[in-house]
């Protein structure tokens, strides 16, 4: 294998490429191309006569770089004419993934009359007299802004907002797939938090809700603060809430697998950006026994000083020991460990150290804080964030369904007891008797997960009438 | 006729009856509707037994006190039993109008991997090296933002930003169907000149043009203005642009009827608004001969004192002889009369008072300046934006078109050139064989329109290397 990575279809290639037309030929071709490390998933014949066979090779490969090495191999081929290679993600993306479509017919004068002018003139006046009328009448119903500064984009840092439309777009297909949302993406020109702040309050009537996405700590936190005061719509950020669900999720499926309580384990948090101090806070929420933050600058805890508010928060409330040695240290004799943070922190030999019957979710994209393979030689559970490995945590999971629920409900706020209500929703989707150490957490196409979390979220919103 | 108003379809309603089941039970309901002023579209019988019978009666009626009125002539009948009443226009907004959907598949694990993480990672690197790619590999290549502040929506005023949502969104589904434009309704809750350009400015990056729309003169003038210098994508204000298009299409085949040339004509404009600035200065643009822009503070001239900078440029560009008297003295001997402001202005005799072979375009929504068979006794050709009258000049024959071109060309402005070419498209698309007193525009449904007025723009935009 050239590259660490395994081949997967984010790098799907197709090379079309002709050959000496012999018994052997399209042999020779698809043994190079598995030689060459990558994975040959689709053989098209295009064109052939006498001597000469074209074909399309699709394959998946492990990186762009790979994929030129797999090229080069077939062009060293005796007798091998390499004519184009097209990248299948790519091609994909051609004129964006996603399109506005009109949900009524204007077919004819009568249709218009009532879509447009002049019928349309009676609506706008019923939401004028009665602005709660506007999620009756208007996509307001159903709509979610999905917003960004492109500030801390995937993994790939501060790319800017042209640039992170794609995962936005993506973002807007997953909802509208998972959860029948309808989104769209905000992409914003500018990192100013009072500008941001001021913008999405500005376009919040189309919308039933925020959802803040890949903006970078500690900015997210003020903004997601600031407007959940100003707006009467359900502010909700992916990176720190979502993420947040579904690690509950997982966690309280990995306890049960363990037969551990989550008051009496020790958790450690190596990384307290956006997604680590939500799951901390909602760990904190459901009675957690105890967190250790572990971050840049060390295990946050109570002696430190010029901490910013939320490692302030967290310095305040967690790690009531006051720890203040290395992230292997922390580790020793803790029962969970989470990492959202980066590649390669830990070794076997550090897992080894933690208490028996330890829990592992090592969800740094795309290398984790610990090759999970290693890691499983001592834990007892062990989860990712990669595609390819079991227990894969993914906020597919929760977004869709969160929205659905609060959309459906006119919720007006985000609440703790939703996000409580939706891991619990999605841990209970596996059941109890399905629940292995290969098996925490459902999969993102098991069609049961949003129902439920939207109907879980639903009824957090709606507390009963006691 | 309890109303002045004809009955529409935009003001059709379906009301639901049980009558008596004898012979002339049905008939006597419709009879009544007639009598009562409205048009019956439709008849559906719900349910009978041997003693009532239970109808549907769909039916047009002018405005919200007749349908009233209708309903309430029908409950004193004998015998009959009003259940409900359904507005067909209410029916046909719940939940809104548009939807975002999925142009990819997401049916199994490798699609996600392509449209999502972690294959959509390499597209957002490729965006981020070159931005250009944006216009190639997302949504901004196809899609339009349609922003307003709420503050000149239709004939309304400022109604703010939700209850303008539903024109927004109809205004979508039009670009849409005419254009297979993807456009996204930005209703913005501030009025503020400074905060809307900002705003606009920073969600740009996902958009391939910006369509401000019923926003008030004359904030308008310098939003559009602003955006023009500062963004790298066309921004088009429809309420100026497109009416101004659409006007200089209809006035072109006018001429052609009337065998006048637009050199030698003097044309009255009343309401030097957002649309009446924007046509004079197309016709200016074009070479007119003469024109009087007349507003509530008279007929615009250079002896003016404190005006507004856009007023203070037809005060000096327009009145060349520096006229200063009332609406109907500019009018007397004037070629042409364009209205794009109040209702009843004018009478007959006003018209009377033109040159021979006079043109009148009373613009004003939904009554017109002066009634449209009062002024065809005089003018040789006259024109209104209703629907229920020859020569409805709408619109809807300029922006689909003009975007469509624009986006495709990857126009970075909209220009002069595209306007008056979108505008000899659309007179062009009549054909000189077919004009005629009552058909100087196309059918808002000929599906030549669109698609002449796209070529016409994108050759503008594109001009030939001499």
């Amino acid at each position: 294998m050239p590259t660490t990575r395994l081949p997967s279809a984010g790098f799907s290639i197709t090379i079309r490429v002709s050959v000496t037309a012999d018994a052997s030929a399209i042999g020779r071709l698809t043994t190079c191309v598995g030689e060459a490390g990558a994975v040959v998933t689709a053989l098209d014949v295009v064109d052939s006569d006498h001597l000469r066979v074209t074909v399309d090779i699709t394959c998946d490969t492990a990186d762009s770089s790979h994929a030129d090495q797999v090229v080069k191999a077939l062009e060293v081929l005796p007798g091998v004419e390499v004519h184009k290679v097209s990248d299948r993600t790519f091609l994909l993306h051609l004129g964006g993934k996603i399109e506005v479509n009109s949900k009524v017919a204007l077919r004819n004068r009568d249709e218009l009359s009532r879509a447009y002018t002049p019928g349309v003139a009676r609506v706008c006046l019923a939401i004028a007299e009665n602005p709660d009328d506007a999620r009756r009448l208007t996509i307001k119903r159903n709509t979610v802004a999905v917003v960004t500064d492109g500030s801390a984009v995937l993994g790939l840092g501060n790319i800017g907002p042209a640039a992170s439309l794609p995962v936005m777009e993506g973002k807007a297909a997953l909802f509208k797939r998972f959860g029948g949302v309808d989104a769209w993406p905000v992409v914003l020109d500018t990192q100013d938090t009072e500008e941001i702040v001021r913008i999405v309050r500005a376009i919040a009537p189309a919308y039933g809700g925020i959802n803040l996405e890949d903006i970078a700590a500690p900015r997210c936190f003020e903004i997601e603060e600031r407007l959940r005061q100003e707006l009467d719509i359900p502010v909700f950020h992916d990176d720190q809430h979502g993420t947040a669900i579904c690690v509950l999720a997982a966690l309280t499926n990995a306890l049960r697998v363990v037969g551990k309580d989550l008051a009496d384990v020790r958790v450690v948090v190596s990384g307290a950006g956006a997604a680590g101090t939500a799951i901390m806070k909602l760990l904190l929420r459901q009675g957690v026994g105890d967190v250790i933050a572990y971050d840049r600058k060390g295990a946050l805890h109570r002696g430190m000083t010029d901490l910013s508010p939320a490692w302030q928060w967290l310095a305040e409330h967690t790690n009531t020991t006051g720890y203040s040695g290395d992230l292997p240290g922390a580790l020793r004799g803790a029962d969970v460990f989470i990492g959202v943070s980066a590649p390669n922190l830990l070794t076997a030999d550090d897992i080894a150290t933690m208490a028996p019957n330890s829990i592992v979710f090592a969800l740094a994209n795309p290398d984790p804080e610990v090759d999970p393979r290693e890691a499983r030689k001592h834990a007892a559970v062990v989860a990712t964030g990669r595609s390819d490995q079991p227990n894969q945590i993914n906020n597919v999971l929760a977004f869709p369904g969160v929205f659905r629920g609060m959309l459906d409900a006119h919720a007006e706020a985000f609440t703790d007891e939703m996000a409580l209500a939706a891991a619990r929703a999605i841990a209970d989707v596996v059941g109890e008797e399905k629940i292995n150490p290969s098996v925490i957490v459902p999969s993102v196409f098991d069609p049961r997960v949003s129902p439920a979390v939207a109907a879980a979220v639903r009824d957090a919103a709606r507390p009963a009438i006691t």
